[in-house]
């Protein structure tokens, strides 16, 4: 880590937890506070406060993506893969700390889908569906696509149940998007022996 | 409506339009300005911010169920009733001013379950939930609670692929409506005869 690598990670680290605390409007100063790292030096390291913005999102986006998706081969079947998403979101949204999927809120609070924040947030929430669509080819079901965006519909909206009751989403998320693949064919024990 | 009431009414319409268009930090000084309202003014007919905010969530809540809902009776059946709010959903949506439903905005926003505006917001999408739960239970499904969630959880996670794409949802809330009632043995025609 380069000395000059330090204060960005600092801001990056102290913006993502500012803005999914508090939302985007934080102010830089109080950013800078929690960072520990001057405006003059900010402003050395990022354009604008919409371009720490925009890196901050996709900083965060990475974390996120590897909290909810399973390790790239692990032996599980399609099906457990996508319902493993829906698990993960389960526990994250039983913590007190859950206020959303940070693309989702990124989108709402800038208001502007040109800001590049929004454009960061819309190619994670793409990722997401290209996950799910990967594993639906891999289990061969018939309109992979549709189905990908589908389970992202129910992903997004068990994600702003659980910020709207801040209660835990007790399984309706994974229950939904099983029966989702039950009614595309995905069932159950379908590659089971294949990946024992 | 009394001279009080103008005033207030002019908050109310200026709050709803600046929390939904630039977000709930909207400053007193802006909303005032907007609304031709001094803030002595604001002061004497709100007790702060946070009141106003909730009361501006639940005017709009009024009116964001009017644009959804279908009057009580107008001879159409409960599938048909339901559908109507996602066709309302998909028609809004394509506008360029959709920002989103505002009971989720105003949670995902305000990143606090207990304050006011977040108590009003998880209202009225109960509220939702339950203008379902009474169409299912109309067209005797069998669990119509768990389908009223469902459907609330289809309907929020459409209007989040709205917003974060900033493109019409070109009927795709509208169709996995569908198949949830096509699942849960509502069929197109059940009820039609009876209506006409």
């Amino acid at each position: 880590m380069t000395p000059q690598a330090r204060p960005r990670e600092r801001l990056l680290d102290a913006a993502g937890e500012l803005f999914y605390r508090d939302g985007v409007n934080v102010g830089v100063d109080a950013l800078c506070k929690a960072a520990g790292v001057s405006k003059k030096s900010m402003y050395q390291l990022f354009r604008s406060k919409d371009e720490l913005i925009a890196e901050t999102v996709a900083s965060q986006g990475r974390q996120y993506q590897r909290a909810l998706e399973p390790g790239p081969e692990d032996g599980s079947t399609p099906r457990e893969r996508i319902l493993t998403v829906f698990q993960r979101q389960d526990r994250l949204a039983t913590g007190d700390s859950f206020l959303g999927c940070p693309f989702v809120n990124a989108a709402v609070e800038l208001k502007n889908p040109e800001h590049p924040g929004s454009v960061v947030a819309r190619h994670f929430k793409q990722r997401l569906t290209d996950f799910f669509e990967v594993q639906l080819v891999a289990a061969g079901v018939e309109d992979p696509e549709s189905l990908a965006i589908q389970l992202t519909i129910v992903f997004d909206g068990a994600s702003a149940r659980a910020v709207v009751r801040a209660q835990a989403l007790a399984g309706v998320g994974v229950a939904m998007a099983a029966t989702l693949l039950d009614s595309a064919g995905v069932p159950a024990e379908e590659f089971a022996s294949q990946a024992k």
